[in-house]
């Protein structure tokens, strides 16, 4: 039995939204594998680690521009109603977010680099933690936008208060750190931004899960959740004051 | 003379356009201004003009909110063709990047007001210059968005560079700094992202640039850039090493 030709058409448009996600949810693996490999350029001190990162990531852009072509030509031929734009629109943004999340991953294995050049030898326990929060968070909110899945979505949202708290934590020890000793101060100050870009991904990845809680449900998430990194706000006593 | 009714669909659709243009500017009126307060904040150490970017930053996100609601309905109402999609893609995209400008200036207020806690009171110079040609850009890149002027939107993508520069200096003199005198540390730790913001917003101007670019002449700009910072490389040979 054939299809109609209505059928046809609302086939091959649920093809077009199935492959956009796939586009999506192959972009994430990618960023996933950046974010890891990066944190490996970390911790394990792995200069080649690190390169794969810097690499790959021209291929994360790559990915978002040919979503953003297809989400063209998906709307110009398609014409969606303002219930599938409403999946298309969040569809976007989370490519936004992960070619953010890549581009945060290729600057941690830059100061990697910038690590090893430096006298500093053992890695702060504290990014290694929250290294693996963020990944995990990452991980499980690119599941929740594969599997239109909001509750998942919004475990990821509450979690990001840990990775914002250990962030601080971390913001505080580094400077101690540089107080303690001043051949402690240019690898710190890497540190200082290899921690900032892990608190930004955790960010973004706080950003993909209001835009899954928002593409299932319809709603925006209600409650407002205040911004984490409250080292803005942070002083240290000065030891040599 | 009336219009016919196909005139006056098209009327209405070359005002919703406008609508939409209009609405980003007045987003990018109110970035802008935030950008301003904000080094004063820093520059002046004026705890007031702090206080009004963080609380003037919600009204931005709310900007883009509409903006973004007010393309769904556009898209499903008019259901433009590729190239007006093109059109109205590159505002999303700029309302996107001012929103984010939006972020890093009240990052920069809220540092500020970190810098008042702190016992280093000048400010570093070379900060001053920086802003100075981040706001320049900024306001040029908007003004190119409004005019849909391609040429102008080249100056501010070519001119990034020397923002990079100076905030390439900028790290190396706080890092010397905090070597110098450990009271400076927690300062210029601040100054560091105070300064990375800066170079942040500079991108995002270049983003823009990009898009303006994209939109007017319906090319990508051909020529790569690099991107700027070059600190994740930096080291510094440790003084008391």
């Amino acid at each position: 039995m054939s299809d109609s030709p209505a059928q046809h058409t609302i086939k091959s448009y649920d093809q077009d939204l199935r492959r956009l996600r796939d586009m999506i949810v192959q972009m994430g693996g990618l960023v996933e594998n950046g974010v890891a490999r990066a944190t490996e350029a970390v911790l394990l001190r792995d200069p080649e680690a690190a390169m794969t990162v810097v690499e790959q990531d021209p291929r994360v852009d790559e990915l978002e521009r040919e979503a953003e072509q297809f989400v063209i030509k998906l709307i110009a031929l398609r014409q969606p109603l303002a219930d599938d734009l409403r999946h298309i629109f969040s569809a976007l943004k989370v490519t936004d977010d992960l070619e953010r999340v890549g581009d945060y991953a290729a600057n941690i294995a830059k100061r990697s680099m910038a690590l090893n050049q430096t006298t500093m030898s053992s890695t702060n326990s504290g990014i290694a933690n929250m290294a693996r929060l963020v990944q995990e968070a990452l991980r499980k909110v690119i599941d929740a936008f594969a599997e239109d899945d909001a509750e998942k979505a919004m475990e990821v949202w509450r979690d990001d208060e840990a990775i914002d708290n250990i962030y601080n934590a971390i913001f505080r020890e580094l400077i101690t750190y540089m107080m303690e000793d001043p051949r402690n101060i240019t690898a710190c100050a890497h540190l200082l931004f290899v921690a900032k870009n892990y608190e930004r991904i955790g960010d973004h990845a706080t950003n993909i899960a209001e835009t899954v809680y928002y593409a299932v449900t319809g709603k925006a998430v209600g409650e407002a959740r205040p911004k984490g990194d409250s080292t803005p706000y942070a002083t240290l006593p000065s030891k040599a004051s």
